[in-house]
């Protein structure tokens, strides 16, 4: 009897995703336990998850679906599908300035590939442990392979970084280098497997931003994390906040390795558009850079000035039009949204 | 130019999703506003939505995804789609107690036909607003029609209705009839398309009882909503508690026009196996079910008996082995852990 006919969904999620660890006094039918510590009154296996939120504190949520051959390549490693598809979620959380508290995942499968989901429960479980979130709920459902993740965080009120807090004359920074992920698309569609590659690895094992998310609360007028590429990232920051930004293209941290890897042309490209770098771009006020940086250092991070807000609406500095991808066409008025001019 | 060409993913957010009722002081960009009155301080538009959660509450989540022609017809009506999707998301809500608060939306498609989306997005919103639960945020993505929800809801502390609480001799309810989905699939299967026929309706448009569940918080001392089937989720009611139930065939409430519409026998299985009725299956102690009563009274719901926890393992009455429907192969110790008994 193959795994695919024996495994039934409690089982499924028994098996690879009720952990003790996570659940506290988890029982064999994987009826979840409390861990208060964590604020998880009531973990797996009823109809509900029930969580503790913090007084005083806001909740942050986003969800995010990774669809296989859209968002991620199927044949990738299954440690880095379940590590990428939750990174995602996280960037959202950090780029709110919020700390990671629980997530739920809901998972459709093709089949029970019982090696498939053991790497993919190992790559979401190390990422989740490392960045102190719970997986407090799930569904498992039988079609194309899809993982969508609900990420839930708390920030303390009135502190969350949000898209519309940007200022004039503010300067424009990246907590990190850009235009990896894309090289690392491009050196996966041209064969390259070995995910020890600095590029292949920017791309498949995305870091989210946690540390500089929370460390920026209070100095970041406006954040965001850059997953549609610098110049749309921007773009929404600006439609959001009711100004305009001019960007030093010569100022974008290019990600080690990709200046080696391609042309200068291209390059600057996956650094203006590229996405999937999950970086935070945020907007502060020049005054408050010391103190940013100062924070950031604590967490081995630096800050890239790259541009400063501007009055009138738009992207400039960008020698081409540039856009960032979407999952569906964009339409003329949303293009010329982003302003985008030589 | 087709719809589906022009539609970028932001602008069909904007245009379906974002509602001025919805977002409080919406933009045209989609960046969702404030209400307070609702605990949203942050809508759609941004990383997070960012919520304020009540305070001394405990927060109830769940997830769950709704796959075309495996959950749903493909064919049925969007309207029941989009309500339906959102319907099996309360009902965990309501088989914890919970009121409804806020849910995001992880919707993929195949393509973007926007009269099957307007009609989708009407029967989603107006079960959201019958329901009080608002729409925080969402992901759109291409592929094999697919919709998962979260649902959040809110209980005050150490009243959830779980799974683990039932005694022994406490008595086992329902708060409504069952097996009307059953039958609504058949008739759709049997090319029946009439949704004012009572079956079909109780199949695409169910009535998640959110009312019963709030009413019973500090009565019942298990809950849980019946998805899988009477015998089976009174199983898993069983399991987490500890106890093993009998149950009376002949008491359990038929949907109306299930006996006229097929055989005693089929009508029976229906009601015991069928799945998909929404009702809550409950346990209390005797001395409390004329309190249930009056709190269901006041919402038109009653409460009918149709068994008893006893100290066995299993479920006993039940004239044949049942189990409740999986989206995997139920593997032997699955089956045998429901312990259905003659």
């Amino acid at each position: 009897m193959s795994d695919s006919q024996r495994l039934g969904e409690f089982d499924l999620i028994r098996r690879f995703f009720v952990r003790d660890t996570c659940t506290g006094s988890a029982r064999r039918d994987g009826y979840g336990g409390d861990d208060p510590a964590s604020g998880v009154a009531l973990g797996q296996g009823d109809d509900c998850a029930l969580l503790t939120p913090t007084p005083g504190w806001q909740l942050a949520v986003s969800v995010d679906t990774s669809l296989a051959d859209v968002h991620f390549p199927a044949d990738a490693p299954p440690e880095a599908i379940g590590h990428r598809a939750l990174a995602v979620n996280l960037s959202d959380l950090a780029a709110m300035g919020a700390s990671p508290r629980w997530y739920v995942l809901a998972l459709t499968l093709p089949d029970i590939d019982t090696d498939w989901l053991e790497g993919f429960a190992r790559g979401l479980h190390r990422l989740a442990d490392h960045s102190g979130i719970r997986l407090v709920g799930g569904d498992v459902t039988r079609g194309s392979l899809s993982i969508t993740i609900t990420v839930h965080g708390e920030v303390p009120a009135q502190t969350a970084l949000r898209r519309d807090g940007a200022g004039l004359d503010e300067l424009i920074v990246v907590t990190g280098p850009v235009g990896g992920a894309h090289g690392g698309l491009r050196a996966w569609q041209s064969g390259e497997r070995d995910d020890t590659d600095p590029l292949l690895h920017a791309y498949l094992w995305p870091s989210p931003a946690l540390n500089a998310g929370e460390a920026l609360r209070g100095l970041a007028t406006s954040a965001i994390d850059v997953s549609d590429g610098v110049v749309a990232d921007l773009a929404h920051i600006c439609r959001a906040s009711g100004v305009g930004a001019r960007i030093d293209v010569e100022a974008l941290p290019l990600y080690p390795g990709l200046a080696e890897r391609f042309d200068e042309q291209t390059a600057r490209q996956a650094a203006l558009t590229g996405g999937d770098d999950y970086v935070l771009l945020c907007t502060l006020p020049e005054h408050a850079l010391a103190r940013a940086e100062a924070h950031l250092a604590a967490h081995d991070c630096t800050l890239t000035v790259i541009g400063r807000t501007v009055a009138e609406p738009g992207i400039h500095g960008v020698p081409t039009e540039h856009v960032g991808w979407q999952h569906f066409d964009v339409e003329p008025d949303d293009r010329s949204a982003t302003g985008a001019t030589s």
